[in-house]
């Protein structure tokens, strides 16, 4: 029952969208949330829904949602993703899930079945914050977690509720945007990570989102002259601190699990060629797919940390910045998911995602599902994003696989 | 026939030159070549000469020397070192070695004594370098190195030539500031170093200035997502680096001698918290008493270098940026000195002088030899840097004991 070209037809619409009027940059896409582009986008989505046989409305948050009626009124499933993107972004990261909801819409309407269910189709309009400084504004303002308009205004000074005003959505409505229940969220979208292709696998289940903790990691020695400052006599904060983005790096690989650890950003001062470094600062970034793992994590790489330092007669303050529990997906869709993989012709295959995404919010509002498609080289936020058109044709498969089991 | 008090003046006089109108800063220590403070300093520090009974002359290179007649009219002693600072100095980095040569005259001259040779105290313009963007400047005049008036301006704007000429001396003199000739040259200076602190020495003698070598290293590999990217997949340019960091220092380390080697600049890119750094760049500086110590060192390095980037399939590019040759003091000279240290009462200890000083320029005029003085916790270039005036006048009695043993 699926469409043969559902699944490159997906992938082109995605394309298709990457280029102004549909981007808010030229040379690439920039698609902001409630911008000129955002529009634009809506109407020709909301075309491709209305062509698949479903109805469309643009809520409080101007989200896009398709709605194809079921043969009873029961509460919906969602299947969505979001329409907004990071700057010079890819074309899949978000816009795959919405496309290929579409085109589950659209398999079922060519054949005129109705599921004892309505289906809606949802495009968020703010996933990646890349217009105001927070997140997923629009998924929380879905699943009712908004409780007031949040202050904040964009690069250009326009305040939030400016924004939604010039769009035509009147901004105390943002926080009654809550939808009325659904059975269950699924979310397709691309893995962005390297894992899957790795393995030869075009797709995953996800079982939740990774829990993760961030860590500010100050480590003060003695600053000295690089010349005149005998090897046993230093204090080297960058020789210690050295060491420590190694006992980082080997404790999250010696876990060999969904644990990951990261140390991305590091400073050492005074930053001179010939001054050993006198204080270095750097960040960890921990994640796992359950709470309790990434916790124990912490406290071995903590104990890790303070080891060195003590060895090495260093100083050490220890500031954690960040702590998102995990997210997880609900076990009982996961194992339905994977059934409908598994019946697909595809090896099983379940993994954490450490990146957030809608499902992480739309978790208060029903049970969810997510499923991962793989991109090449893991690359995503990044115009070398890509997506194989036979994966999303995979992918597509296994989502009507799933929602026919659950029908 | 030491002066009872000479050491203690010595620092005195250092301190009184620690503040305007001797300084260039309000609050603190800055005195840069050819300005109001160090015209101010040449006025004092050439009153003290001629008490001490030299007749005092300002050479081309604005340099301030003061000198003492001996029983014939040989090629001098010259005693010198330099009276220009850092900005935010301490006191004794340079001006301690003009004063205790300036003491040593003073000895000589109270007790009606004449050598046979002159004696020549030297107080250097520019060794630091902290006003145009070369140091040694002055050292170089001196030594005949300067073949033409090096082109270059202050941060205001004013150019070497305008500089002098509005010091009061012509620009194009400053090619042929050359001295004569001597017998030798004499510098004490403060150690910058924590070592002869650390070991309970007041002096060393100092055997040359360490061969510097300095690389830039950069470290190839892939940016990732730090949540969606697992351990084994991982290219991870800092953790490579952070090895080689720890290769750095072992080897430095394992070698028990006067080798050193930093790592003192870091940048890992893209440098955030969230990402896999892609890419790293780092400095190493690499210094011993002897070219081939340092060269063979440096191979070593480079050698492990290269295997951590091997072993994690890790770019690596490795740039030569600085290559300074070792400048040894004269052997005869080094012997001589540590004779009236033993003499003196002192511990024999040579040490290499991991910074730059006026002797390793003077070398190519005369024989060179050097007397590090201890100073507190190795602190220099820094309000805080001390001298005992006890280790000042351990250093006079030295220093007139060399004087005369050489007579």
């Amino acid at each position: 029952m699926v469409m043969t070209n559902g699944g490159a037809r997906a992938v082109a619409r995605c394309a298709e969208l990457g280029c102004p009027p549909y981007s808010d940059m030229e040379g690439g896409l920039y698609r902001a949330w409630l911008t000129p582009a955002y529009r634009a986008t809506l109407d020709r989505v909301g075309q491709w829904m209305r062509e698949a046989g479903m109805t469309t409305r643009i809520d409080a948050a101007a989200n896009l949602i398709g709605r194809y009626e079921g043969t009873a009124d029961a509460p919906p499933l969602l299947i969505g993703s979001h329409l907004d993107s990071v700057r010079n972004a890819g074309f899949y990261d978000g816009p795959l899930g919405v496309m290929l909801g579409i085109e589950c819409v659209a398999a079922l309407h060519e054949q005129g079945r109705r599921l004892p269910f309505p289906i809606e189709v949802i495009g968020f309009g703010d996933e990646e914050g890349s217009r105001f400084p927070a997140a997923m504004l629009t998924s929380k303002a879905l699943a009712g977690l908004l409780e007031t308009v949040p202050e904040m205004t964009d690069a250009n000074g326009i305040t939030l509720a400016e924004a939604l005003a010039g769009f035509g959505s009147a901004p105390d409505r943002l926080v009654q945007a809550r939808h009325p229940g659904a059975r269950a969220y699924f979310e397709a979208h691309i893995e962005q990570g390297p894992v899957l292709e790795a393995e030869g696998l075009a797709l995953g289940v996800v079982t939740g989102i990774a829990a993760q903790l961030r860590l500010s990691v100050t480590v003060a020695g003695t600053a000295g002259h690089a010349g005149t400052t005998s090897m046993p006599l230093r204090r080297d904060a960058l020789a210690g601190a050295a060491e420590m983005v190694l006992a980082v790096e080997t404790i999250a690989r010696d876990d060999a699990s969904d644990l990951v650890a990261t140390v991305g950003r590091i400073e050492a001062m005074p930053g001179a060629a010939n001054v050993i470094p006198g204080e270095v600062r750097f960040t960890v970034d921990i994640r796992a797919g359950e709470n309790a793992h990434r916790d124990r994590a912490a406290k071995a790489i903590l104990a890790a940390l303070r080891a060195v330092a003590d060895r090495r007669g260093l100083g050490i303050a220890i500031e954690q910045v960040h702590d998102l529990a995990a997210s997880p997906c609900d076990a009982d869709l996961a194992a339905r998911l994977e059934t409908a993989l598994v019946a697909a012709g595809h090896p099983s295959r379940r993994l954490v995602s450490g990146a957030g995404h809608d499902a992480m919010v739309m978790a208060s509002l029903a049970p969810t599902a997510m499923l991962f498609i793989r991109c090449r080289e893991g690359i995503s936020h990044n115009p070398a994003e890509h997506v194989d058109p036979a994966d999303a044709q995979a992918a597509l498969a296994v989502m009507l696989g799933f929602i026919m089991e659950n029908a």
